[in-house]
């Protein structure tokens, strides 16, 4: 028999705790009997929630969390004094070795404030990035970093490429993952200070497949399959991806209303539509890991819902089972001996 | 009579050049008689263009220019070398007050070096930035920097927001718009060393209504009017909103040929569906002006077509007329005062 990938989730992050993320626990229990989920919460509240459900008892544990940190709260500052909040209770469970993996739709400050904080960096990783799956014409791309560390350096930038690789083959199955640098022009020289220092580095670094840059403009056609950026820039492509699409297509929705004649083609035309609309949605992607953490740590959208819930659960599985983090460790340890 | 608005516009940049150049200048100048386009180029292959068309004559004039700068050339070098170019000519042109305005699709770093090197900056701004409009759920949102200069300063930043607000006041006709700066979250500590710099700076800025920060996610929607941001992430903005426009238009035909029924309902929505799609095309607003020089210069896309070329030769009009290089000049003169 398989042994147990066992996730601590969050059951009080997100805008739709506890409710959401609960019933995602449960799905994901019904689905894969490898899996053992330790909800993390206010335990009367979870455990009304979890009596609504039939699912395999033994896979589901509750470990009572009394505090909440909340969204507005200073990641830090909450991390540190709110030793009984959920997000504190559950990384220390993947510190201790009592949980592998840790799944959270709450404060992303706070996620990468603990991630690092309590949960710790594998040695020789500067920065953990964090790396979402964003829809593109033909797939995903990983993108890295997302969000978690404003104004890196160069070094971090060759680091994130590394992980990114390891993941995009690993987790995700692409075997020698393009990588590329996100620039303002296609050429070396185009670029600002940090990436006319990086791209070097790109070049140079071995046991990548480095492609060179790619503008903004190609992100969406899956020019790339790992795609390096700075926080800033990659919080900006991120969040203008989710903007951009649901403003499309509200709009799409709003023209398709206009006449009588589109409203009866946007009848006959839409359950098409729908599913291809689907597969640009970010969120069907499951979380973003934390990459170069010593456990598993992912997080998920804070409108998750069951679904992305049960998804961001089940890719623990995945990068268990793949000993990511093992493969980080002996890519860094090589690169520094 | 009102006075001509002289326009040189560069008839050898761009991907369609020089026919589309020359139907887009035939065309401004039958829709407004108060143009004169001076089309600067390759005397002999202009010339040729024009002859396919009926225009009022005393509205365009040809000059003559040898040289081409191609768009991989290396900016600066190009406009010191040939100073024989339809963009070198033209802006010469606006130096010495032959020409109002210079229009251009050709190389976006040549245009840049060129405004800076020979048309030149107004007294007091310290870098002219390239500032486009973006189309949004309910009208344009102006877009400063979008890539004139990478690594800026807060003090540049703020002169952006200061002169998108005169441009969009006075020449998009938005009363008292709404200036915010793109940063990751929207609280004021977040975001990188070069927003926390520069938001308390943008706060204490007299004349603009500067309403704080803006992630990415809220552009599209609409929810400031100048959008502030240095030109790396300006950049990926544009390009983002390019890339992710065509991808998710073809991903949605694609969807609706994918059935039988879907077809049918493509075929009564499309008119509807295009209509709305042509909202969201960013060429429709014509070109992106470089604001701060002496004179004014547009940057059009390098795939402008007729249309787009007409728009911006006639957005110089209303630019003119409005005297915004005097507002500037007023602004930052009572600023430094």
């Amino acid at each position: 028999m398989k042994e147990m990938v066992r996730v601590a989730v969050d059951a009080m992050g997100g805008d739709h705790a506890p409710e959401e993320i609960v019933r995602g626990a449960v799905d994901a229990v019904k689905e894969r009997s490898d899996i053992m989920v330790i909800l993390v919460g206010q335990e009367e509240s979870v455990n009304s929630e979890l009596a609504k459900y039939e699912y395999p008892k033994e896979q589901i544990e509750v470990r009572n969390a009394t505090e909440i940190i909340e969204m507005a709260e200073p990641p830090v500052v909450a991390i540190r004094r709110k030793k009984d909040s959920s997000i504190v209770v559950a990384m220390n469970m993947v510190k201790h070795g009592e949980a592998d993996a840790f799944v959270s739709a709450g404060s992303t400050g706070a996620v990468l404030a603990g991630g690092q904080l309590i949960v710790g960096r594998i040695k020789g990783i500067e920065r953990p990035p964090l790396a979402p799956l964003i829809p593109t014409k033909n797939g995903v791309s990983l993108l890295v970093d997302c969000g978690a560390n404003v104004d890196a350096r160069p070094s971090h930038l060759v680091q994130f490429a590394q992980m990114g690789s390891i993941y995009m083959e690993h987790v995700v199955g692409i075997k020698n993952p393009r990588v590329a640098i996100v620039n303002i022009g296609a050429e070396e020289e185009k670029g600002n200070a940090l990436v006319k220092e990086t791209f070097p580095l790109l070049k140079e670094c071995e046991g990548i497949n480095f492609i060179g840059s790619i503008e903004a403009r190609e992100i969406p056609n899956g020019a790339a399959d790992v795609i390096v950026c700075e926080a800033f820039v990659g919080n900006v492509i991120l969040k203008l991806y989710e903007g951009l699409s649901s403003t499309l297509i509200s709009t799409i929705k709003k023209g398709l209303m206009s006449t009588v004649k589109s409203k009866i083609g946007a009848a006959l035309a839409l359950p098409a539509l729908k599913k291809t609309l689907k597969s640009f949605d970010a969120s069907a992607y499951g979380g973003a890991p934390l990459l170069g953490c010593k456990g598993l740590v992912v997080k998920t959208h804070g409108s998750a819902k069951a679904i992305e819930v049960k998804n961001s659960i089940i890719q623990c599985v995945t990068f268990s089972e793949q000993a990511i983090n093992d493969k980080i460790r002996e890519n860094i340890l090589s690169e520094e001996g």
